[in-house]
């Protein structure tokens, strides 16, 4: 399972590189400047696959073995991992033009929230099924985890925002990214040590 | 021979997503609804790369050991893999158009229907020639494999209606996909034990 | 070293897929009947890379060790099996028009037995550093091998003929392709077993 | 870590090969000639990928463990790597216009930059935390190593003739790239030897 399914995040962030383009007219330097909706988008799809590929990487490596059901979870979740550079794409032209801004930015929105209910439902059927290890890793397993109904609401939130306000719902994806990746615990230990 | 399977599978199922374009003119909501043969195709091809490489898989961790002849036939298998996202995107284009849906539809059913041929060539030639470690995972397999000629009936009928229907045809394509993909031994397994 | 180079060969060989493409105007069927060389460019580089690859693995699996110079020459031949994707689209277009097809496929044949060559030479490399660890499957990799002067050669003669007759050079890289690929030691026992 | 690592570096390098092409009207010959830019951005990233690699994958043998700290610097590492592509192209194209070379071959240059203070502050995390197995492979980790504060000084000068002398500065990039790649120690020890 995990060579697969490594391979298809990593493709898949590397492949968020080709919808970043230049739109002339324009001086070089402002042509670099207009294309920020792309470099944005690049980096809050990066780090929702990083964040979600981290998830999933301590999953695996407690994992104990994976039944048929788990395999066709993580295929689903891997599908709409793959699809991610299609919405990055629409969201980042949709930034620049303001046509369109709104459908192309809540389907953006809704696709970041089925990576992390399906990468919970994951996680759910694996400890519902006991195919985890117990042991002393245990304690990391849960780092990575966050609450799921949180993120979600704040996914639901940020999607009804960008009705109204599409590029700051897009700022809160990138916010939540941002949260997801975050090794709280660990930040928490560091401080506590120094 | 695993990791440069599982490389060809996982790329050429996230290569996939470069086939999914909007076509202007039209509203963005429009836009995106008029895109849905390219979904569809997505779905299909992704499902179908999914099944093989569940198959593949399976298969995979119970080998012994590969023979030189294993190796190429794999080559062979992998060549059709990644040649999926060009049929996929012709697919995608023929359902927009009315042009040339037929031809495109059932190029893409023969090459669905090759890369399940050459799954169960893989599979017999490594029966046949006793590359199988024997044991308790057997089964696992066996769950793994469906019945070839069925479902090699069911493409041959579905490229035929593609003759007439193509839109059906590719119907009949992604509900073979899902078959495929569905784990019918375990789903049986888990319903009796509830 | 092996990660990265399954990777590199798989992602290569995928990427192929990207330079085949439909060119209007005719109806549909003359427009894949067209793109013959395409798919001729598309397999003869496949299995090239697959034969590559073949030996490449055959090699890793009896590596005790990589000293640093391996892994550049290693770099260098993958920097060469990457770029593939590139002469093979030129010469897919170069057998459409007629224009220019001459370098294209002169250049198409160098990259061919470049690849060839950086083969040969990290094989080389390995034996003459002792980096291979002996034992029964001297055999096995001894197999992969091919006599590296006669197919240096074979390029040679291809290149040449290709400055007169381009389509007939394509063809001839096919044809050694294939004999690369093709396991001649094992159909051999096969044909003596039975 | 590293599955997923090493897929994003063999992705990156390979897409690569995306930037290059030829560009109209001109002999065929002529065409190829004038692509000289993108054939030098090709082979300046991919050293640097690749050097990059060299160094993360000497890391990643003598890692007892990764905390999750390392594991977002080197996510952080990854974004980088897998934009590349992205300048890469702008440099290639720069250098075949006069207009805008100064800006995209900066940002080309301080891409490259990142790339090695990222991963300098990857190996100098891991060696502050004691993350690092000692033992006999220390001599083969510091081999790859390069002092970090001449390299960077080395980018700086090149971003800032870059600033007068474009082609230049790629030129010290490409330079620079091979110098990454280079095994000074290994080349000593052999020489010594002969």
């Amino acid at each position: 399972m995990e060579a697969f399914s490594d391979g298809v995040f990593s493709i898949a962030a590397t492949l968020l590189v080709l919808d970043i383009a230049l739109h002339p007219p324009g001086t070089p330097f402002e042509q670099l400047r207009n294309a920020w909706p792309a470099y944005l988008g690049y980096v809050v799809s990066f780090l929702t696959i990083g964040a979600a590929w981290l998830a999933h990487s301590a999953m695996s490596d407690r994992l104990k073995g994976a039944d048929s059901l788990l395999l066709r979870i993580n295929l689903l979740l891997l599908l709409v991992i793959a699809v991610l550079p299609f919405p990055t794409k629409l969201v980042a032209e949709a930034l620049q033009d303001v046509n369109g801004e709104r459908v192309f930015v809540t389907l953006y929105g809704l696709t970041l929230m089925t990576i992390r209910l399906l990468g919970f439902a994951l996680d759910s059927y694996a400890r519902h099924e006991k195919l985890y290890e117990s042991g002393p890793s245990d304690e990391e397993l849960q780092a990575e985890r966050r609450d799921i109904w949180p993120t979600v609401a704040a996914y639901v939130i940020a999607i009804l925002i960008g009705l109204a306000l599409p590029t700051l719902a897009v700022a809160l994806y990138f916010a939540l990214a941002v949260f997801l990746v975050t090794p709280f615990r660990d930040l928490r230990l560091m401080l506590r040590r120094s």
